[in-house]
């Protein structure tokens, strides 16, 4: 950890001594969409907002998840004061489980949904009520943390009921963290974004601002959700047979508006997939859903009609073993779809799994059924503010500084660009990365250091133990195979040839091989070399030998049995 | 090649005897976006159309290209005529060299342009001229191939010039087929698609339309070259460094366009990038690149200012090899770049290549560069016409029968369903696939057959010596990691481990690995078990162990060395 400026050595500061700073501190999801989760340190005090997971690029082959290193906080871990939720996203919460349980006991505040999914999260893996202490906030209350940190919750819309951003005030001034959100006009719980305080703030005045980038590309607004739900419900409303609706199960808020469409257009709806059932589940009891008719099982729809049906299951993106591959690629073990079907897909892949989605909705052509997905019919919008949305947030807060965040490089420029076209732009804007200590005064922003930082993969039940050398392997051999050489030395020296994902079994090519391979062994025992020489040795000359005949480098594995 | 229907037991059918059909045989295109080829047949006579390409998807790794499988025209050779070439553009021209030298001599055309790409394709795989009879067309010509094969070439726009569709006359009726094409007002070189000649057919009666599908989800109009250009001239006029500008290098129209705006901006072209300079090359020996201004190559430009100068690269898909990505990363031997230059992406990335795009604009963003790319910027149109451009072919042709082609499903049948809705819509509309025998009759139109039709890998030196098994393995080694375990059975047995791709090294696992293993052996060799029981047996020992105590399923190797 580098941290040379922390405050220690001076342990109870006020602003007044205009020594006092405050460190904002990104462990995840600065400069990336994912695991986010953020310190602020003041003096010898840390809070820590969200602890959320991210999901592998292409080139992080077979990896389950990801979740953030917090080598930072395990360092400083009795300094940890508490630690607020902004909403039970994935990207927020999805890597609690994994991180609470290697840091002290602390206070943990969020709203009752967070908390809830939070819960049966930490149930899943075993993680036992007593070992965290998590207690519920409602969206304007107010919390203290450790003796410096004043946090307010206040409601934004996004697409989870209960989410929140937060003002944070501490003694070098006022922060904004407006956690993910779209300003949607029309929530399907009709609870809108607390514009009228985050303007009180501005005239209180911000110092810095820490706002969502995730769509500063997007020119205009994002559209809100009630205006997906009278497009999805326009084309349940055509469908003559069952509909089979897909979106993200965390979008709750769709959810909910789709049970009132189903409703209306007399169908019944059938829970499909475990975590659509889940999040159901969990924001039912907590009266985040309000279910028209009760739901049924696959079993019960025997009675009725086709067009009195409706599944809600989960595959938006493509995923393999999920209820719409399934169906898609006749893997189902209980239904079947057939002509006359309609398939609305409310969603957009998540960058990466465009092919996987794109094999699905073409199966699905090929089945016969009808499939709606944007941007052809409108039946989905992200759940991040678009260019206008993230100006009326700037132009009410007005902060001193600003540090766009939730986004990639390209993201956060955009975001820093666009807070430069307003009236009245911040006086300072940085791009920050994840391990960056920004340091943060009355007068005072900019990056002072770094801390760890990364990814730490998640890969069956190990955590951690898979590293990025590994993950080169895996590339490797994913492009060129692997060919194994087996020396055997005594009683006379033979060489046994293995070989996966190479090329097709080829008697002439592994004769050459394990010919190359010989002549290489035998030349270095006669010159009596060390083992390892011979075995280097023969690795040589196989390499060459095969890049010249196949033109590959297939991972090469030596062996030598004396 | 199940063909039950074939005509050679009636060697000279005509039209009058009620009989006679055509066949047409899509070895490639259909149901897919990539590796376009076509065979028609008729009685003892085949003509083939194209020989493309296709590029791997995210499941084919390691594999460099894909070429169709030629099977049913290899068993067939002694009927084939000629083929004809629609235009250079890879997915049509691309499989060239591995499948012209694999069959008998006929006749090749194409347009001068076509040709010129063909040949230098040609020459880079070593095929003689003498091996291959290309014969040039103009964009009017008409020729014909064996007896019954008569093919009047027509003229569309598309990103390329001397780009053609073609009316086919035979004694079945008239078939046209689009190739590739959006219906472009302005091309950069004036020279519009045969619309009249489209219209004439229509009055004389299509039989079969045969269209490109792939933007038949796409409302409205694609844009025209011309406008593209505006909006890149727009971005170039503001920039006030060096400009690097992306695109195909295939993309000879947009490449035109840029020549002429880097003219009127003052600034001078340097080509960087091999097949950048190719396809210039070629283009300007033919007369299809006018160069208002020679190119510089990056030594001369040292005495130009930055805004003088005007980068033309590629890299437009994100590949890790080439000038854009080398530029991003800082790889690049010759040129880096630094703030104030501008980086246009004249290009949207081909499914599959998202995140590798997103990762070079991210680069190019923290390197602190301005980039320009769409949709944020209108630098870049597709090739292809959208809904009402292929409206308008089928309201002009007035086809019969109807073959959406050149997309996947469902591009084909969202272009089925747009020629429902227009006034005149076809008798009849198929879905076909590739390897399907689609018959074709006065009055018959439907699927009779299938011949073998696929993927052929490409990868280093080796043509088809991938299976699908092997990239099966791939994708294991991928997910997993491999796992090797080499028994020694001699003087007394003991287990070697090696893996690649699995788990950190870690020596307690490998220990109890070695146990698991050895123990398995040491009860195989007790009883007496034949030497692949014994492995065997340690295999699934290893196996139940590893998946419990790592949750992970490693390709497994077990060795046995007596």
């Amino acid at each position: 950890m580098t941290n040379p400026e922390k405050t220690s050595r001076n342990p109870q500061p006020g602003p007044e001594q205009g020594e006092t700073h405050l460190e904002v501190i990104p462990l995840g999801g600065m400069g990336e969409i994912g695991k986010n989760i953020f310190a602020y340190r003041y003096d010898d005090e840390i809070m820590v907002v969200d602890g959320g997971l991210a999901f592998p690029d292409a080139h992080q082959m077979g990896i389950d998840l990801i979740i953030p290193r917090i080598d930072y906080l395990q360092q400083n871990a009795a300094l940890i004061k508490g630690w607020i939720l902004t909403h039970g996203h994935e990207d927020h919460i999805g890597g609690l489980p994994y991180i609470l349980p290697r840091l002290p006991r602390v206070p943990v505040y969020g709203a009752p949904l967070t908390l809830g999914l939070v819960r049966e999260k930490l149930a899943e893996f075993g993680v036992k009520d007593g070992d965290v202490d998590l207690r519920e906030v409602g969206l304007n209350d107010k919390v203290r943390i450790g003796k410096h940190f004043h946090v307010e919750f206040i409601r934004m819309t996004h697409s989870i009921p209960d989410n929140a951003g937060y003002i944070l005030t501490t003694p070098v001034g006022r922060v904004l963290h407006t956690g993910d959100f779209k300003l949607d006009e029309h929530p399907s719980d009709g609870l809108l974004s607390d514009l009228p305080r985050i303007e009180q703030a501005g005239k209180d005045g911000v110092l810095l601002l820490i706002s969502d980038s995730t769509n500063a590309e997007r020119p205009g607004r994002t559209p809100s959700e009630a205006e997906v739900a009278k497009n999805i419900e326009e084309v349940i409303a055509n469908c003559r047979g069952r509909v089979f609706l897909t979106t993200f199960a965390s979008q709750v808020n769709r959810i909910q508006n789709i049970l009132h469409i189903a409703h209306r257009q007399g169908r019944r709806v059938v829970m499909e997939g475990r975590s659509m059932l889940k999040y159901a589940q969990v924001a039912q009891a907590l009266g985040h859903l309000e279910t028209p008719d009760p739901f049924l099982t696959n079993e019960e729809v025997g009675e009725l009609q086709d067009q009195q049906v409706l599944y809600l299951c989960t595959g938006s993106q493509g995923q393999p073993m999920s209820v719409l591959s399934r169906l898609a690629f006749g893997t189902h073990a209980k239904i079947a779809l057939r002509r006359g079907d309609s398939v609305i897909l409310s969603s957009n892949p998540i960058p990466g799994n465009e092919e996987a989605v794109n094999l699905v909705i073409n199966r699905l052509y090929e089945i016969g059924v009808d499939v709606y997905y944007p941007p052809t019919y409108r039946v989905h919008a992200s759940g991040h503010g678009s260019q206008e949305e993230l100006a009326t947030i700037l132009n009410l807060s007005r902060p001193k500084f600003f540090l766009p965040w939730h986004g990639e490089p390209r993201h956060q420029i955009n975001h820093a660009r666009l807070a430069q076209t307003l009236p009245r732009p911040p006086k300072r804007t940085l791009i920050a990365k994840n391990g960056d200590v920004v340091r943060l005064g009355p007068d005072e922003f900019k990056v002072t250091g770094t801390v760890p930082a990364g990814a730490v993969y998640v890969d069956g039940l190990g955590v951690g133990d898979i590293s990025d050398e590994i993950l080169l392997d895996r590339v490797s051999m994913s492009q060129e195979g692997i060919l194994i050489m087996t020396a055997v030395l005594h009683p006379s020296p033979h060489v046994e040839i293995v070989s996966r994902g190479f090329v097709r079994a080829n008697r002439d090519l592994d004769n050459q091989i394990r010919k190359v391979a010989l002549e290489a062994i035998e030349g270095g025992v006669r010159e009596k070399k060390r083992l390892e020489d011979v075995r280097d040795d023969m690795y040589g000359a196989v390499r060459r030998f095969v890049r010249k005949v196949t033109g590959r480098n297939p991972v090469l594995i030596p062996m030598i049995v004396d």
